[in-house]
């Protein structure tokens, strides 16, 4: 039987989490702790975030299980007493979790997710939900960029080759559907989410034949349906000519031709060239698809220098989230034993205690502002982000279909004003804090100077 | 039983893979092909890569299976005959690989591995190959960067949860282990790789006591053999107090603070005003780790400005090759059935035919230049670094031990002289093509321009 996702990944964390955990086990520390997720800053030309990553983790915790392999290897490091492994024998998460859903458009400081259980559980899942949900909400947040950029034309993934492995292809693959994209290459992306899986051909297709259009033509036989003829192996000019012999030939067969592909060089040029080929021989319903080293910023050059282009296949730029490859983000505990803590550390301070984020829209409904609150506190004019998917350490609300979030993603994105989606320079939104939450910060921080620093 | 590398990841390519190889299969076109997965060009400031990953795409290959349940999926995708189908049910890659041994130095378009199969083998592995080679290649020449900067510092990976992902974060720690790291604090990669692991404390575990010298009291008593105390957590300096106090009643009891760990502000100031304490108090085997924001630049930065940090805790910036997170790769057709072949699209000219490299040395053993060459070539003064890893779909030698690759890196970086290794634009090591490569590429380049577009 195929393991969970907790038990293949109850190790895939760093080995503080298991000494502190062992710290509180001999110190009888089990009351409830909150750790709140969040990113503290935006990356250069960044001004929104799109939430991804939520199912993973819920399954994540849901599943959490120490293997008796995973135990053998513990006790091999000789570190740890046969009380703690015992304990880990037994492990469940049994908490709660209140997140942002899936396709959410956020800010910086606002809590993407806050995790409270006994402070050994919501510790001890630290690593793995920062490394699942900061790397789908990087990519997410990038392919919405490229999505705004090519208004309205699809979108392909065709990242995978250069994805930061096997994990970041397939989520790669997720988050940029969730953003918007049409569909991916990656065929095992395609089977596990239920994705639209597209592709064209390669230049070494081209080149292990001994011309050009013979490569052209079996591919145009064998697959009508889906032909994309990748034009630019030896010359976009002359293979566009070749395309269009086949093109005819599939017409008098009564197929048409999907695609002329695009992989090289000043893309707005050519593809007016190519364009006006392809109509000039009648064959108008042959669109064009670019790819190659394509992002928000080659797609909207390539727009303005007025590309007839008809899709972008968006690679690695995106997949990596080239120009911003991590975020700032942080699990930072914010309330242990119903007492709110920070720490102060030089530039990167957490707000403390249980939050909410509450959304305020102007009169046209768009989005105006948002406001961090106490998760208790009343508000004036409540609009909460936040839902409560676990307690208990079971799911309170069923989860929504990968696709049903990414509808939910088109609806807010829809809300969020143009200002913000400038793929330069984007103004800040404004983000406030409650006033419940401004004195518990002050409060609190006061206290710590006392305690700690000995200042009065 | 767990699924095989293979198996699992079968489908994990992208779609025009398999839609190629349905073509090949039914143009009866089964004869071998060669591909060569080099890297194009440096990123800012790289004059060196690493090799690594050879051994996961070793496995992959050994082991690549199509399950009843992929065969399942790709028929219900309506794209595929029921004979490739049958075809993929009996797959097996039964072709040969020559490739650099990992922990090699190798430079720009020098092949790190060439793959020759019959054409639908060679062509299907093309995805899963590029990801995890270039990956690996990717954080291992990031990696080597940061052990020349920290000058024999010992040096431990903390960026698994800022890696793209599961898969990015087992192999952030294995390539930087092939690179010099002395461990890293991901579990799971200790146990799947045999690293040594590593780890400390967070901010969350001081801000959960009450009082931070109580956090450090319980982490001392119950962990006294791996002591790294947290010190920033509300100030470095009354932190640094707290500590001495800690290691001062650790000492009375017999034993030995290891490690202060300083993550926040002026890393320079502050662990020399550390150090005093420290020193002040007797405690001179107390050392101190640093760790936030780390990387090659930041390393020298702080021993340039006087530094006092006897081990450096190394993230997110090289788990992720932050200022250069992608390779321009590309796993490149070069000969099929007996024929070498290129493409000519602009700026992308690949090299012909399967490939030897030969390294020259100097009287005093240092690397001097490269020569690329075709594989059968006869070369003055032969050097060939790439072997023969893989006849027949078997492995043709015993692969070497991660230790063992670590310590060949150590051998070659040695070798590698100083100004190939500075951090900022390292002079171009020199490659030159050997007269057999040259020639040949001309003639086929001459032979493409005629058949392909009409010119004589």
């Amino acid at each position: 039987m195929e393991k969970s996702l907790g038990q293949r990944f109850a190790l895939l964390t760093d080995l503080y989490q298991l000494t502190m955990a062992a710290c509180y086990l001999d110190q009888d520390m089990h009351e409830e702790a909150t750790f709140s997720l969040f990113i503290r800053k935006y990356p250069p030309h960044r001004g929104y975030f799109v939430a991804a990553g939520l199912e993973e983790a819920l399954g994540y915790l849901k599943t959490l299980r120490f293997t008796a392999d995973d135990l053998a290897y513990l006790q091999s490091t000789g570190l740890f007493t046969g009380k703690f492994l015992d304990y880990l024998r037994g492990f469940r998460f049994t908490g709660e979790v209140h997140a942002l859903p899936e396709g959410s458009i956020f800010f910086k400081d606002e809590p993407v997710l806050e995790v409270s259980a006994p402070i050994i559980e919501a510790q001890l899942a630290e690593t793995f939900i920062i490394n699942g949900v900061s790397l789908q909400t990087l990519i997410a947040s990038k392919a919405a960029r490229s999505f705004y950029a090519a208004q309205g034309r699809p979108l392909i993934d065709f990242s995978l080759r250069r994805d930061q492995g096997t994990d970041a292809g397939l989520k790669a693959a997720r988050a940029s559907y969730l953003a918007g994209f049409q569909g991916t290459s990656n065929v095992l992306a395609g089977k596990i989410y239920n994705l639209p899986i597209f592709g064209t051909m390669a230049h070494s297709f081209i080149t292990s034949f001994p011309q050009e259009i013979e490569a052209f033509r079996v591919f145009a036989r064998i697959f009508p349906k889906i032909t994309t003829l990748l034009i630019d192996t030896y010359d976009n000019i002359h293979g566009a000519r070749k395309a269009v012999e086949v093109a005819r030939e599939m017409a008098a067969r009564g197929e048409r031709m999907s695609y002329v592909r695009l992989d090289s060089g000043d893309t707005a040029a050519i593809s007016r060239e190519v364009r006006k080929i392809l109509d000039d021989h009648g064959l108008e319903s042959v669109k064009i698809l670019a790819s190659g080293g394509f992002d928000e910023f080659k797609i909207a050059q390539v727009l303005a220098a007025g590309g007839q282009v008809d899709s972008f296949a968006v690679g690695t730029k995106m997949g990596v989230s080239a120009d911003a490859p991590y975020f700032d983000c942080a699990y930072k505990l914010v309330k242990y034993g119903g007492r709110p803590v920070m720490k102060l550390s030089t530039g990167k301070v957490t707000l403390v205690d249980q939050k909410q984020v509450h959304r305020h829209y102007d009169g046209q409904g768009r989005m105006l502002r948002d406001t961090i609150a106490l998760r208790g506190e009343a508000v004036p004019q409540p609009g909460p982000l936040l839902q409560q998917f676990m307690a208990g350490g079971r799911l309170t609300r069923e989860l929504p279909t990968l696709k049903e979030s990414r509808d939910f993603f088109h609806s807010q994105f829809a809300l969020l004003p143009e200002a913000y989606k400038a793929l330069e320079e984007p103004p800040p939104f404004p983000v406030d804090l409650s006033p419940g939450l401004r004195d518990l910060q002050a409060r609190v921080e006061r206290e710590i100077h006392h305690r700690e620093l000995g200042e009065s």
